[in-house]
């Protein structure tokens, strides 16, 4: 296949959220190749879309691109005949949802809610409670897809991603890959740890938002050691005296919370338990021993408890507020502070890259989600064929080609196999449309004191209007 | 290999508890192909070891047997040369140890003890913080026997039946089987629901103290529906009227708690979420949530609150010191008496017909635990190839000839993968000695409400003098 032959055609579904949207957009004009691309943005709410779709075209006429964006309402109009569908819906009530389902859960007894639960970070991402739209939507996409578009690839970027993707394999219709940025971290961690990470092989491993350093060296020389001295030797001075662990800044940004905790005591720790270093939103899982309250958040996260603290949390909330009023207003503002604010040249996250490596046969090496158990070979032997893991892989016109990585038991038989285990139960409650499956879950819960209690939890979640659909399927 | 050439050698290690040891010695001579054989008693407790010894003694006496009946201190003179090692031997201070942890954990705000975990009863077999000595052992067991009996075949009988019999295997030195008498409530069950347990076709499968009824049927028609009929139709009535659920008779015998908990609300709840009759210990599993306390307890397993409730265990405790009582003075008693305590019938646990099947090639069909992975093929796909799971097999003088078993996956996923995970955090705490796996083993139970409290319980448990090896152990 070759762009001088044929217009390629882009699906991209969740337009509403602007900033991924235009990242996307950039990434387009700028690799040249996929420059006259068609690209077909969906929204179900007209009027983000309609913003979208304006600054998106703005855009394309400041940077003097030759992008055809279209933009409609109708998933299957984007779909059809498309070569590749970008996904990055949350469906249903999504965060509003979330928020509320935080609220009750918390006046129940359950801090920071009950979908806290341990190795999918302590935060938003519901696997259980507020995922059956999410689910039942995903479904739904790769179903039309095979119909109208079977040829295509699905690139998903939206969570919950182990069981978004894992779901996606599971149908067995479609060609498939996942992508979350948390993989981005390992260049920070290269770098506090004195490293060029363009100098250095980097291999994380496992499933995604629980992904470790498998790899870490230089010229077939491994660094971990650079790890181990830093926190032998420099770490107390670090946490004592580093500006972000003994200060507390009212105005402080969520990125500077997100950054330090890659380094934090609580980091710090699962490296020593795990024997492996844990990677972006890794750091927000482990077990509840990080989490109690925000006390034991502060010991283990400093003083903001972590993003997934009160502190911490309401920090996010206000910056996806910020960037949103941001990209609204962007559209109002003269070409240089469009310029500005999003910058033309290629951006980090591989989305475009894996475009153009199966499209022109360039190699891309970046971590992606794919199936375990991929052409005859287990990627984590320890793990089920048909579970989605997050590994590094070599894209080029023939697909997806996983490197070896390897793990170790205590990772995988105390972090990865709870995981799944989880995800398990969420897809089972869904699968059979099951109430008692998801009482069963909140049983488990640590948080849990009583039957009553995780009764009244879930009756309470489910009657929620935003829960609608849930409440319906689980029975 | 044929009787009439060479005496039988069996050793059989932990006599001290003489029960387990009279039935050895009564089906041995009932069996006739091996009331010649030469049985060697081994104990580290010598009082037991001589009553013991002496009561078989006047037992092969009084029924005309022909038993060779020895006993030593030594392990390695019963082991050496032997065909079969039978092993019942819970090591170190054993129930003692387990009754200071439990009394330990209560104070701590553990209620029944630290080791009372979701899917392996909620009782006192320990597979974490009394187990050292017992994996200990094992694993020299094991190895001498590999040393100085290298073609002998080890029976186990003991617990942590799962931890012990994967260690078992894991060393992959000796030919190996092991066998719960928890099995044998499958012909209660059958009976029970009106069926003839001689006609019809049972099968338990999962592992050891999780086994599920994967199979009840006659004549090739399935049989399950009996039990959904009389849970429509009957159980209500049965748990209103039936004297064990209904009155509280401070003398009650274990043996009836035990059994009625076979048919407890708990093993009907199980029964209906997980699609599958749990039986034996299974129904002193469960999740949490029949477990909080006493008073949920009495709800879901009747007015005792089953075996593990304080009420329940006190009965059992009771029940031991009753039993090694009668022991003790049986071998006073006159000839009629003895007789009369232990009939000199064939009993119900499979032990030496699976000696006879290896030896004379009889076919016996039993539920022991093995290999997941035997003979090249998964028994239970989804879980790993070096587990021991509960399975019914056939066996003959080549070996053991596993049955095909067909279970569901909420009871794989939802139970049988997280008991496994416990066990392979236990093990990993004994390989490594490490303090760190058993802490982060309590931060994860649902009662530890701080990482304070988990700290103080285990610290609290290894202090016991008891715990000395655990201690020493665990740094």
């Amino acid at each position: 296949m070759n762009q001088n032959y044929r217009k390629i055609k882009i699906a991209y579904i969740g337009a509403g959220s602007a900033a991924w949207a235009l990242t996307i957009v950039r990434d387009l004009i700028v690799s040249k190749t996929l420059s006259n691309t068609e690209l077909v943005f969906v929204d179900i709410d007209p009027e983000k879309l309609e913003d979208t779709t304006r600054l998106a075209k703005r855009y394309n006429q400041i940077t003097k691109g030759n992008l055809d964006i279209k933009a409609t309402s109708k998933m299957e109009v984007a779909i059809k005949d498309a070569d590749f569908v970008i996904n990055s819906v949350l469906a249903g009530a999504g965060h509003v949802l979330q928020e509320k389902i935080r609220n009750i859960s918390e006046a129940n007894g359950y801090y920071r809610g009950i979908e806290s639960r341990e190795f999918n970070m302590v935060s938003d991402y519901s696997t259980l409670y507020s995922a059956y739209d999410q689910y039942h939507y995903i479904i739904d996409l790769v179903q039309k897809m095979r119909d109208i578009a079977p040829d295509a690839w699905l690139v998903n970027v939206s969570n919950p991603m182990l069981e978004v993707h894992t779901i996606i394999l599971r149908e067995n219709k479609i060609k498939a890959i996942s992508y979350c940025d948390g993989t981005l971290h390992s260049r920070m961690v290269a770098e506090f740890f004195g490293v060029d990470p363009k100098k250095t092989q980097i291999q994380l491993a496992g499933v995604n938002h629980n992904i470790w350093l498998a790899r870490f060296s230089q010229d077939g020389q491994d660094l971990t050691f650079k790890i181990s001295e830093w926190v032998k030797e420099k770490s107390q001075e670090y946490w004592k005296n580093d500006p972000f662990y003994n200060t507390y800044d009212e105005t402080i940004y969520y990125h500077d919370i997100s950054k330090h905790q890659q380094f934090s005591k609580a980091a710090i720790d699962m490296y020593k338990y795990y024997g492996l270093y844990p990677v972006g939103d890794t750091v927000r899982s482990g077990s509840w021993k990080y989490h109690y309250d925000l006390e034991t958040k502060k010991k283990w996260y400093g003083p903001y408890g972590g993003l997934d603290s009160e502190i911490g949390w309401s920090r996010y909330l206000e910056h996806i507020k910020n960037k949103n009023e941001l990209m609204k207003n962007l559209s109002t503002e003269n070409d240089e502070r469009i310029l500005e604010t999003i910058p033309p040249k290629m951006g980090e996250d591989p989305v475009i890259p894996f475009i153009e490596a199966i499209l022109f046969d360039k190699k891309v090496r970046s971590h992606f989600d794919i199936r375990n158990e991929y052409a005859g070979e287990k990627i984590i032997p320890m793990l089920p064929s048909n579970v989605a893991v997050e590994v590094p892989a070599l894209i080029d016109k023939n697909g997806i080609h996983p490197e070896q990585v390897q793990l170790n038991d205590r990772v995988i038989k105390e972090c990865l196999i709870p995981r799944v285990v989880n995800m398990e139960i969420a897809l089972e409650a869904y699968n059979q449309g099951s109430y008692d499956v998801l009482l069963e879950a909140i049983y488990r819960d640590v948080r849990t004191r009583s039957n009553h209690q995780a009764e009244q939890v879930l009756n309470s979640v489910l009657s929620i209007p935003e829960n609608k659909g849930g409440k319906n399927h689980y029975r």
